[in-house]
């Protein structure tokens, strides 16, 4: 394996009634932005329990971030923290409530230019501080709890973009499994699928010798696949609850990719089909790797190969139809979930293939786990899910 | 799974070459006292590795940390981290001269009364602060590195004792897998049944419906087992080092033990047999532990049945005779590696087995899982292996 430094102090709190500690958790005599969606929280009683574990605080509330949040709404976010001299933020959310309070608490305290730039200028404008932040998770899936990654989506130029900094990392995470009991399905299949991949991303690279990596990511894919199903069959078990939530929190928390090479192609070509179709992320990402596993599968070989074996149990024949097999089966527990895997399921044409494949040969920036796919290999990726 | 919290906010810094980033993760323009045991860190060029990384710093020396650190030799270390007005703490070492430097960070603040009651009364005294400390690990075995936990021995009164808390962890440890190059056989022998043993601690205990924490402490099973070997056949094989290395880290850093049961028994018996008789730590738990999965193979049958499929791929057959087997695994396991696990090996009799028996029935405390393994269970574990 490669050198690595590894760091995450964010502290989780897990399992049922642990929103009620909320208040052990939160600074005193602070005051605090309570930042959520669209209102779910009011339905399933989360807010509810967040106002009731917080009375006494001085928090007020922004609300009305989007499933891809974006940068027009969280400035709106920015000045009210500004104005208000906000101290620490709450997330009370999914993954996109809790990217947006990223970005927020970065921007809030940056004021040399445009924070877009943390996005547009990723490598170049780095985060040096940051509002702490605490969050409630409403719904497994990007693992965004215990890492300091966002995600952002800026609707004018149709970007949707990543950054990260340590200085993102949530002061605590609170993950109680009984939010699962009243998310809508699809939020479930979402969920299952982008956690999935979150450790494919991680996973299917090239070998470093690297076992206990490996294992661990097979862990969280053979849980995904024994337990997502479960939950979706029966969403109130909380026992599968527990297991697919703590799953997609390992998955992306960073532990199990220590010294290890990481892909995250299949992401930047999905964040493109939400940027132009509004694609629910986990779909687009279920789009797009098949096709990467297919156009690429010379050099991901070793890795699919294992990944064959250790997950599906295929250990027999030769290596293209080995993997075409990984293929199939990556494709069918997608499709099983209840997540479809080819563009004209969502009903995308070639045409948006070739905006996408022109978008990355005007960017000039390679991507993959060696950064030298570029967009004729892009396109091929696409077109394989036509 | 049970609810749990989980925080660990240790910096690890892994790899080659790794000791020269010291002087980045020290604190400027403080007091520190850098820890060690015999100087072996003289022989292995360690020591002046660290020397070179921490140039221009105000440091002083304590040498002469034991293999089971001493209550009266750290003791000694806290009258000059007092004297000395020390700021920080730097271990350079295994899991002793780490477990000793811990002690050294809360006693050195603790005024109530002697900081031996952290051990002997570890559920009424608890540590409030603690110096802050940075480690070198020397040593892969303890997973010291990666916790708050640290274990004392007291010559006088014959007493080896744990106590732990989040104030003990390290704030960074640094772990270079090139350090094996130069240990002993018999220490690269402890340290792999050592970390395989914590992990059976926390794993064959009882089903809690955790599949994610099962493969994750299966996964490092199943790379001591793979790993270990190569280590002995040929220490200077880094990949393997390193893999042995994070495998011991990962065993004891409580991500794959989120929200189970733990037991420890063997641990505890382990410490009599150090205690009265200065057996390798090591030796002790390899000694134990298949007493331990012999006598209380119907408690533990569920796991016990698991671990025989998934590590050692013992699937068919009545119970027994696969529990018979997993021991059976075990016990070559440890032996293969060159840790011998019967008490004749080690020159101990039925006296010492009285002795340790007659110990647990004054202190009236309770092992395992459930506490419910009391004396008469323990005789059993014990002259089983006889």
């Amino acid at each position: 394996m490669y050198n690595f430094e590894f760091k995450n102090p964010v502290k989780i709190l897990f399992g049922k009634g642990k929103i009620s500690k909320l208040s052990k958790e939160l600074p005193k005599h602070k005051k605090i932005l309570l930042t959520y969606g669209g209102g779910s929280i009011f339905k399933n009683g989360i807010y509810d329990q967040v106002k009731e574990a917080t009375k006494g605080f001085d928090m007020i509330e922004f609300r009305g971030i989007e499933a891809n949040p974006e940068y027009e709404t969280v400035m709106k976010a920015v000045e009210i923290v500004k104005n208000e001299k906000i101290d620490f933020l709450l997330s009370v959310g999914g993954g996109s409530v809790l990217d947006a309070t990223k970005f927020i608490a970065a921007a809030a305290l940056y004021e040399d230019d445009d924070p877009w730039d943390f996005l547009a200028k990723r490598y170049e404008v780095i985060v040096e501080k940051a509002l702490p932040i605490g969050a409630v998770l409403t719904l497994p899936a990007t693992g965004s709890e215990m890492n300091g990654n966002s995600v952002i989506t800026r609707v004018e130029t149709q970007e949707k973009l990543a950054f990260g900094s340590p200085y993102l990392m949530p002061q605590f995470s609170i993950l109680d499994p009984e939010v699962i009991y009243s998310l809508p399905e699809r939020q479930i299949s979402n969920g299952i699928v982008d956690a999935f991949i979150h450790v494919i991303e991680q996973y299917l690279t090239y070998p470093v010798n690297s076992p206990l990596q490996d294992r661990m990511a097979e862990s969280v894919l053979l849980t995904l696949i024994e337990e997502g199903p479960k939950v979706l069959a029966d969403k109130t078990n909380y026992d599968a609850a527990a297991n697919f939530m703590w799953s997609a929190t390992m998955a992306l928390n960073g532990i199990i990719s220590v010294g290890l090479p990481q892909d995250w192609g299949t992401h930047q070509i999905g964040h493109e089909l939400t940027a132009y179709h509004g694609i629910d992320h986990a779909q687009t990402i279920a789009i797009v790797l098949p096709g990467m596993m297919n156009i690429r599968r010379k050099e991901k070989e070793a890795k699919i190969l294992q990944y064959a074996e250790r997950v599906w149990n295929i250990k027999e024949g030769p290596v293209d139809e080995r993997i075409d097999k990984a293929i199939e089966k990556t494709v069918e527990f997608f499709e099983s979930v209840g997540v479809k895997t080819k563009l004209p399921d969502y009903g995308v044409s070639i045409e948006t293939v070739d905006k996408i494949t022109e978008r990355f040969e005007k960017r000039g920036k390679k991507i993959g786990e060696k950064a030298d796919v570029g967009p004729d290999q892009i396109k091929l990726i696409l077109e394989d899910r036509l």
